[in-house]
Parts: C-alpha cells; sequence; structure tokens
C-alpha cells in the first residue's frame, strides 16, 4: 500500500466507524423512542438521523458520485426545523439510511487515492486553486466530523 | 505540496477547526454556566471540557511527542465519571486547553508527512504489522471525532 492509499484509507475507516455507530444506535430505536428530544427542547432523534440521511446523501454530487438519491430530504431535514414538516416513518428512514450509506461506501472505494485529492463539485476551479486543501477528503473528514457530533447528541437520548 | 502532505494538512485543518470551536465555546462561558448540565443528569459541561482536556494531553505520548503536561486530569476526567472528584476551576482548565492544545498544533506541523503513517505509540509492533491504518494519523482523526462528539453535546446546553 503506498502512503496516499494508507491515508486515504484511515479516512474511509473513520467515515465507516462512525456510519456503523450512527446507523447501529437509531436503527434499534423503536417509533416511540425516536420521537423522543435529545434535550428538553432541541430536535428529536428521528429529526437527527433524518439530517444525516439528507447531509450524506448530499454527499453524492459534492464528491462527483452522481445524482442524490433522495433529494425530497432537503426540504424536511436541512431547510426546515425539527417539527415544521411532516417527516418519513422510521422504517423509510432506515431504508434510506442503508441505501444511501451503502452506495456511498462501495463508491468510496473506487476513487483512487489522488482522485481524493481534487477539488469537491461544490467550489469552484478558482477557490480552489487558491487552497487546495479543499477536497474530496476534506468534504469526507468533515462529514465524519458532523456525524460524530450529532451521534454524541442522539446519545444522550439514549434509552 | 505532494499529494501526501496535502492529505495530512486536511486532517491537521480539520482538527484545528474543531478544537478552535471547543475552545470559543468553553471559554465564553461562565463559572456559574459550565456547571449546567448538557442534559438533565447527563455530564457538567466543565466535565466535557475537562474530559477533552485530558484525552488531548494523552496525545503526546500516544503520538510520540513526548510526556503529558497534565497526567493528573485523568483521575477526574477520564477514569471518573462527572461528580465523583473536585474540579479544577474554569480558569484553570482555560489555561490547561490552550496550553496543550497550542503545543500540540506546533508538534504537529514539525511531524513529516510520512511519519504520520507509523505506527503510534500505544500498540505493539505486532498489531501494526496485522493493521497498517492502526498509524498516528488515525489517531489524529479519531480524537476530531472524539471532540466533534462531546462539542455536539455541548452546543445543546448553550446560552
Amino acid at each position: 500500500m503506498t502512503s496516499q492509499q494508507l491515508a486515504v484509507k484511515v479516512a474511509i475507516n473513520s467515515w465507516k466507524s462512525v456510519v456503523e455507530r450512527v446507523g447501529k444506535k437509531f436503527s434499534a430505536l423503536t417509533e416511540d423512542q425516536l420521537l423522543k428530544e435529545v434535550a428538553p427542547g432541541k430536535n428529536r432523534l428521528i429529526y437527527i438521523w433524518g439530517h444525516l440521511t439528507a447531509i450524506h446523501d448530499a454527499m453524492f454530487p459534492i464528491l462527483g458520485l452522481g445524482p442524490r438519491m433522495h433529494p425530497e430530504l432537503d426540504d424536511i431535514f436541512v431547510a426546515n426545523p425539527d417539527k415544521a414538516r411532516q417527516l418519513p416513518s422510521a422504517s423509510e428512514l432506515k431504508k434510506y439510511w442503508h441505501e444511501i450509506n451503502g452506495k456511498l461506501l462501495s463508491q468510496f472505494e473506487s476513487i483512487a487515492p489522488d482522485e481524493w485529492l481534487l477539488q469537491h463539485h461544490a467550489m469552484s476551479e478558482e477557490d480552489y486553486a487558491k487552497d487546495p486543501t479543499r477536497n474530496r477528503l476534506a468534504v469526507l473528514i468533515s462529514r465524519t466530523n458532523h456525524a460524530s457530533y450529532h451521534l454524541g447528541q442522539a446519545m444522550l437520548a439514549a434509552k
């Protein structure tokens, strides 16, 4: 394995481990448990799960991996706060979560190590020229941190 | 910049941005605000701050950067849960946080890109031979996720 392959593999492993923890945590909750708030007056568990699902779905076009699978989730879980919209059922969300993250992971493995260092698709050529660290690998690491952030919140409402 | 340098720089940037958010969040709180729980019956903000400080301090020996600055924090913030020990004051913690994270960041910049892919110091040669992704870069990315996880919790208690 080259150094470059190794560095990318470390970042993908980290993503994989956080996504697995999130999937395991939320999949184990009942519909009723998912309706609990993580702290008084804060987001419900189901909203956080849907939010992570929508944000991960948006990684397909950002990473140049093709169109989104469920763009309709954005209005519910990104553009609007919790309790503003009718939410999908827990079983639908579970299906979306596994579809989206399964496909992402298999596509990650098809990206060559050097391609991870290329510009991502949510920025201009000009900005990338100024700052080459704004690449695909940065998107992967940033979304892993985002999932960890919300996982920490979800763990508070546990049981 | 080589690909390898770029990959390491992306990971350090991510660490830096999360550490800055954590520092800004906790440093802005009063002693009273720091005594609030992040959710009913959960850790207090000051405990989470101390916990992150202790875990970051432990990165010096794990990454081969020399001895810890404040090993005494482990008993209070890692080995024991919140409310089991007398805690340092907010102003002491703030000082430790900035000392530890300032020194870590400056030392990160002295590690050559290839050295980030070497075995970290909390594992045996034998385990590293089996799995070379258990390297220093993996420790950096994992601790960044850990900080994001607790930052997400701290944000719930905000204001």
